[in-house]
């Protein structure tokens, strides 16, 4: 639950929250651990890549996932399937999480593990295209996933997701034959307002696209040698 | 762009839209005109489910459209082609749409027209899966559309818009064959929340199951017996 308010009060809470969003940012820098923000609608394949990226690179690099839902913990279950620490945190209401949530989860990290240790925390928000791009958790990147099914509008329709997005997956691309869209126009509506996003299209389910996106995450990290020692 | 606050400013916002929800419901009373609030994840069909509304029920029915995005008039122009008028609503950095926005457009509607010849406005509500759900417009009636491409778990991920919903609209369904999904696993999460609520499988593209929704539609008018003097 939110609202829109007066200017002062909006400048006053995204002002706290980037605060905040620095703070989870230097603990990062710190320990030499890359974090993505990853965000799209519900339902549009978060979870199932990030299955897919644990199953390829959870052997190679230390993996993290703070996961973000207003309810339940299904999603955090599904990927402590892969062996790796999920921190669960319940939004409720809210329908982003911010930079004090994220905190809590970075907190459960250091107490415990040893976070030096780690490479990479993905963070998994809750499925909403408009307001977790506005809400910084203290990523390095922001990953925005946007399914095929969606139709090519939708960067159009919910700019600030697609001007914020350092990469854009278009996601379920194995659906495409049956759909009235061509993802030629999608990359094009979003390169209207955002000219040198990365854009990969990717399938989960059939996998293509999949090496070129594990290989964007690891041209991303902030220590590249921390991974080849655990190599 | 929003957050969640205290709880005392929580129900003081809540408060205020509520009061000019009933404002806008004692309106469309006054005029005997039914109201439905339309919402959805971005991308699962609310749009193409209008399109076709519009094209079986506007010689029988005088309908007007709310429509709500947070920039463009890209779907209202859709929406224009069919000869009902639209009134646009651009949300801005807002999520939703609320009692307030709509009622601008509501002031529209009487400014341009007698709104006593209207039977039914639509109010095509933000891509946004979880706060619309909290604030009512003055709608009599709130119809959640699910696409069969987001998954068997939303409704229990998102309870608050499956709670609410009078009328849930499993969408795309044309595409069900090519998902790992069942459609029934849907029906039944959704249950567990709302057991009372009215589950339509439809599909806007080859037209299945929109006779069902058309007769819901008409089944829920406040004032039938109008309708039946425009036929």
């Amino acid at each position: 639950m939110h609202q829109t308010f007066d200017a002062a009060l909006e400048i006053n809470l995204l002002h706290a929250n980037q605060t905040g969003a620095d703070h989870n940012r230097a603990h990062f820098d710190e320990w030499g651990i890359t974090c993505f923000n990853i965000m799209s609608s519900p339902g549009a394949g978060k979870t199932a890549l990030l299955e897919r990226t644990l199953a390829a690179l959870s052997q190679e690099l230390k993996i993290a996932v703070i996961e973000g839902d207003m309810t339940t913990e299904l999603d955090a279950e599904r990927l402590r399937e892969y062996g790796v620490p999920v921190f669960a945190i319940n939004t409720g209401r809210s329908c982003h999480l911010d930079s004090k949530m994220v905190a809590g989860g970075i907190h459960q990290l250091k107490q415990q593990y040893n976070p030096s240790g780690f490479d990479l925390v993905l963070v998994e928000n809750v499925g909403n295209l408009v307001c977790p791009a506005e809400f910084e958790v203290g990523e390095h990147a922001k990953i925005a996933c946007l399914s095929s099914t969606e139709g090519e509008d939708k960067p159009l329709k919910y700019p600030i997701m697609f001007q914020e997005a350092d990469c854009l997956l278009i996601t379920k691309i194995d659906l495409v034959p049956y759909l009235d869209i061509d993802i030629n126009r999608i990359a094009a509506n979003v390169r209207q307002m955002n000219p040198h996003v990365t854009i990969i299209p990717v399938s989960a389910k059939i996998g293509e696209g999949l090496d070129v996106w594990f290989d964007w995450v690891k041209s991303k990290l902030l220590n590249p040698k921390k991974s080849l020692i655990h190599a």
